[in-house]
């Protein structure tokens, strides 16, 4: 270890707007149970932008500052004692949320938490992840085998639909036979892509839906793994749907409320809509609230909304990154279309990444 | 048995509206398998009132007639050959749907049936029970202790909120631990009231909410089993349940499809909404899609439609209606507000029965 006390980490003041900065963190040392990880990687989203706008974040108690991240692939430098499972030299992934003390963070399952007293490292509450070094409790941390390097930044992000997925068959053991064929995906940004990936190395027939007409990078992300894409801006959802068979799984991942209600209308009988977006504001549409209705009595349907995930994802999502790199040797990394300089590039970082599909930051190791 | 070849039963033309009347059927002779069963007693519900005004419904294959009815109680009169577990001077609950050939119905789940190519007796393609007797495979049969003659008739009601609590039941194997200590029931006819008894039964705190004021014979119902009933017209939904902890649990059966998305914003994290409603027309509202979107994606919540019953939920059922009478005495059979007279009083049921709570046709012996 290097002599210098601090190190370096990208930050915002949570609650004012466009204050993106680096700043000097004390540097941790590992102590029982829990490992010191050098960043390697982080993944900036959606929820980073909101942070950044302000409309969401805040800091740790005792600080004004919010160190953002929480899309991290780290190699471990070390350890402190009992840490079994994990290794120096392993390439990690952490997860985020840490529980509260509601029944459903003490049963163990702190995605489910019900009070909404959680932390979020990076989110609410906790630093995140762009900083050169941080330590965390072992249990917290998934390790990932090295050939998954060059994806593992996209962990996190697969554990949305890991557990999106997770959830809908969990529901469905309440049939005789779960054996879903047909499935839309709502939205092609990183969640909707990891979500056609994970469905398509499951054999279901995936169709993606979004804005921007064919060809794109994003589409033909789809189609390398044997989905179909279309935009809603030729084909409006009703029509598409029209011409299909019944969805018996939907993911919403647009960010654009109305189109939930809208995917309730094409869900098939027995079918399960999960709804994946963080919307913010206030918006009223007007809902053809009878039909809705009505369809989802006499076909006994269901829509549930997921947020988070349980360490069982990460898992999950470890071996799906590598099934997806035997299924598709490269395609999964070809997600991440921007890579910014480490803490060089916090003015791109603040300014707003909108083109593209997912952008990382990479730390000099 | 009598000489006569045949016996009078209550029809309507499915598609003319207002043509109840009076018919005759061949008497039928229960084959292997097969039970007589003499009609005691059959509920009149919404969908009867539906099927009048010729909303909804369609008569067997080969006929222009249907015979009304869906919510029998009766006696076994005869049996046919190889039919355990019924015999004569049984009291008995014939269910309503039967299969098609779809993966739901083949797997013993005709109440999920996918294809929707299902009959339903006195609804859909085969005859009700408005008739002096009818044959059924005991199959389709359940038995009840004597005991339960005066509520019996509420059976087959109790049954949607029997499969509705138990879809929740089954949906919430996905959390760690569930149960439900708060409820919420959207309308005060029978299928609210009957909700109410089976939730207050399992020791869950129920508030009915309903369009009139208390007092009412509605309110004093749910007064009786320890429930709370709110007038809607006095107090909006959003203002009462900003006065009490979150539902775990909601059911809506007010067939006002605008309540079913009001109640989307009054469920709490991890609960589920159920939607029992059949709701027609094509009725648009104003929804606040980005607040209900958000709240069902950040409390893990969950709307299921359920529509008719399994098997499981009449015998469960059976169990409940004796678990209630134990609970409050003499309580149940105050839903029945309205008796009809057998085949005589054709006209009040064409008419319609619009005060009450529930109207059943007794049926002289």
């Amino acid at each position: 270890m290097s002599a210098s006390t601090t190190m370096p980490a990208i930050a915002v003041y949570p609650g004012r707007a466009d204050t993106v900065h680096l700043t000097e963190l004390p540097r941790p040392t590992p102590g029982p149970g829990e490992a010191l990880v050098r960043v390697r990687r982080v993944g900036v989203c959606g929820t980073d932008q909101e942070i950044i706008a302000a409309l969401f974040g805040s800091p740790p108690t005792g600080s004004d500052e919010l160190v953002l991240g929480h899309e991290v692939l780290g190699v471990v430098e070390a350890t402190g004692p009992r840490t079994d499972g994990v290794r120096e030299g392993d390439l990690v992934v952490a997860t985020v949320r840490r529980p509260d003390g509601c029944p459903a963070c003490l049963a163990g399952q702190p995605d489910m938490c019900v009070w909404q007293g959680f932390t979020e490292r990076g989110i609410v509450g906790a630093h995140g992840y762009m900083v050169e070094r941080f330590v965390e409790d072992v249990r917290h941390l998934v390790v990932l085998p090295p050939a998954l390097e060059s994806v593992g930044v996209l962990l996190e992000p697969l554990t949305v639909v890991e557990k999106a997925l997770r959830q809908a068959d969990l529901i469905q053991r309440r049939l005789a036979s779960w054996a879903p064929k047909t499935a839309l995906i709502l939205g092609a940004g990183p969640i909707g892509l990891l979500g056609a990936l994970l469905l398509r190395s499951r054999g279901i027939d995936v169709v993606v839906v979004a804005r921007r007409p064919a060809p794109n990078p994003a589409a033909a992300i789809v189609e390398g793994c044997g989905g179909r894409y279309a935009s809603l801006r030729e084909t409006p959802l009703a029509e598409l749907a029209a011409d299909l068979p019944p969805f018996d799984l939907v993911f919403e991942a647009t960010g654009v409320a109305q189109l939930a209600f809208e995917a309730m209308g094409v869900l098939g009988s027995n079918g399960v809509l999960v709804l994946l977006s963080n919307t913010g504001g206030d918006e009223v549409a007007p809902v053809p609230v009878a039909r809705l209705n009505l369809g989802f009595v006499q076909g006994n349907k269901v829509l549930v909304g997921s947020v988070n995930a349980a360490h069982e994802d990460f898992t999950a999502g470890v071996a799906d990154l590598g099934r997806f790199e035997e299924l598709w040797p490269g395609l999964t990394a070809r997600l991440i279309t921007h890579r910014l300089n480490g803490f060089a590039d916090v003015a791109r970082i603040a300014g707003g990444i909108d083109e593209g599909i997912k952008a990382v930051i990479e730390f000099a190791q």
